[in-house]
């Protein structure tokens, strides 16, 4: 497929609907697994890797997880490329940047994808917009029994699935969300709120997954223990104990500062567009930033000139690897920052007409 | 007189014109003076320092050095006036803060002002709009003499006037500019400019003279050596040999930015106005901030929504004692914060009718 189309068009799960969409981004599943009677793959040799990747790609293909499914060869991407998928979070920057036999697969709606060869033969996941973790992991656990169906993946009696890092073995399944919580950070709470997760053994990330920093309030929550917890009290726990409470803090915080400081909300909002609507030049952190605080004036009410889907879908499009796929052509930083600030002129003029 | 009348009017050295008013703001004149035969204030008892104050004040307002002379009484005014009167540049920061018997003598437009028990026992200053040094020199020296018809000063045949600190004995004369180098500044030569000031052994301060930090790109430059020099000589070195240099420098630096990275001061001015007008709250140090770089838009034809005198009227006037001296109550710096950005959209809307 022509990757310049996905470039053109915002995702499915960034479409701003879904349960407590004000807080919650986006509700992600993941499933680690391995093909049994093969090493995992850093003790492969690159016969074994291509063996792998080849295996499983037809093994998807034919297993109709989706109405159609596409398949991208990561190793025969161009760089951009590859920074499209990663900015999707179709694929991790780890697979981006890895120099083995390697793919993905993925729905039209890119709600499911499959990446071949990353830290594990497969990891499969679930992105929904809002908190929807249980159709995702439905969903999840459906798309993985098709694939036993011709696959046997690694699987110890005891430990259950077996995966290249210790901390993914049991269910292999991990759970996150993406949260937006702009309030706790003004109100200067969200390290209290990064304590409390890490006391639930919980992991907190930035936008782009492991090693990358918070950008513009947005928080990837995550369960760490994959070992001797089974998948539905893996979910319970984070979806019943955990989740409801930094939601429900999030939304007194945002309550508090409107009653208290709702000058201090406009004042942050009317800027934020001021800036959008001025800027010759912006960085992708700062569109992040100023979108991040547009976003929260969406949730209280005190922006009423963007909608959340136009928010989101900025988010996506100004990326770097967007941009310039949109446009057709490689940009130098400095005609990268000039061409969005020209894209987020004209979308939210359009968007306000 | 009423020193709220001041707070509604600019000042006619900030009215923008002048000489050179593209770079140099303002141009002033200070002259230290010590009545013979008293000790300097630092050595006075209180009873002295009255009489002095006293004795100056009659003998100012004799001399008719102004078609209508006012006179303070800084001892007795509220700290708002006083800071009003810092604001206007018409007093000292530390004559505002001191508790002695003191005041200010001033011309109804502002440009001649008489500290009286500041450091010295007087303290004469005239203050012009852009380039004004001959003029500002003739009229300080018109003042002086006048003052002379009446007063006998402490001086010494070998050093010449004598002044409390050492550094002012001599002519007892300092001249500085109030220079805008924003493109110094952008294109980080301002150290340069630092430095060679240091070897000519001038110094270099923020726009409210003595200890007070460089904001918005304005910086007062002024001569370090007022001993065994006559006034004309220091005059030469200073506007002759230093001042044009600088000027040059800025000038061509704005070229610079203007030929390379038009956009660069387009998105900065751009951004600036816009967050002018669309901020509910603001701080008089961001406010200088903006301001200063719509100052550079405006000289660099960038930017016609504002001409000069309506910048420095809103330098002036959305500081705060201004600010609440306008507004005819003393304001929390919230309050404070909300009331100057409203006054700022205000007087743009105003200014772009």
């Amino acid at each position: 497929m022509d990757l310049s189309d996905l470039a053109r068009r915002p995702t499915e799960w960034l479409r701003g609907t879904g349960q407590l969409s004000d807080v919650v981004i986006s509700s992600r599943v993941r499933l680690a697994r391995n093909l049994a009677g093969m090493p995992f793959l850093g003790k492969c040799n690159g016969e074994q890797q291509a063996e792998i990747e080849h295996r499983l790609r037809e093994c998807i293909m034919r297993a109709g997880i989706a109405d159609e499914t596409h398949y991208v060869n990561i190793a025969e991407c161009e760089d951009i490329d590859r920074s499209l998928l990663v900015e999707r979070h179709l694929i991790s920057r780890q697979h981006a940047r890895a120099d083995h036999p390697r793919g993905v697969a993925f729905s039209p709606a890119e709600t499911l994808a499959i990446m071949v060869n990353e830290e594990d033969h497969l990891r499969l996941q679930v992105l929904r917009s809002g908190l929807e973790l249980d159709q995702a992991v439905e969903e999840t656990i459906q798309a993985d029994n098709r694939l036993e169906e011709s696959l046997s993946f690694a699987f110890h009696r005891k430990y259950g699935y077996l995966t290249a890092c210790p901390t993914n073995v049991g269910t292999g399944l991990r759970i996150s969300v993406m949260l937006h919580l702009p309030a706790l950070k003004m109100t200067n709470e969200i390290e209290k709120v990064f304590r409390a997760a890490h006391d639930m053994r919980l992991a907190i990330r930035g936008l782009y997954g492991e090693g990358t920093e918070a950008t513009g309030d947005f928080f990837q929550i995550s369960n760490q223990t994959t070992l001797g917890k089974a998948e539905d009290q893996i979910i319970r726990e984070f979806c019943v104990d955990t989740l409801p409470h930094i939601i429900e803090y999030e939304r007194r915080a945002r309550e508090v500062l409107l009653s208290k400081r709702a000058i201090a909300i406009d004042d942050r909002v009317q800027r934020s567009m001021a800036v959008l609507r001025a800027a010759k030049l912006i960085s992708s952190d700062e569109t992040m930033y100023l979108l991040s605080l547009i976003r929260m004036g969406i949730t209280l009410g005190r922006c009423s000139e963007l909608d959340l889907a136009t928010v989101n879908e900025l988010f996506l499009m100004t990326q770097p690897a967007h941009l310039q796929k949109m446009l057709g052509r490689e940009l130098e930083p400095l005609e990268r920052a000039e061409a969005r600030a020209t894209y987020i002129r004209q979308r939210i003029d359009a968007a306000s007409e």
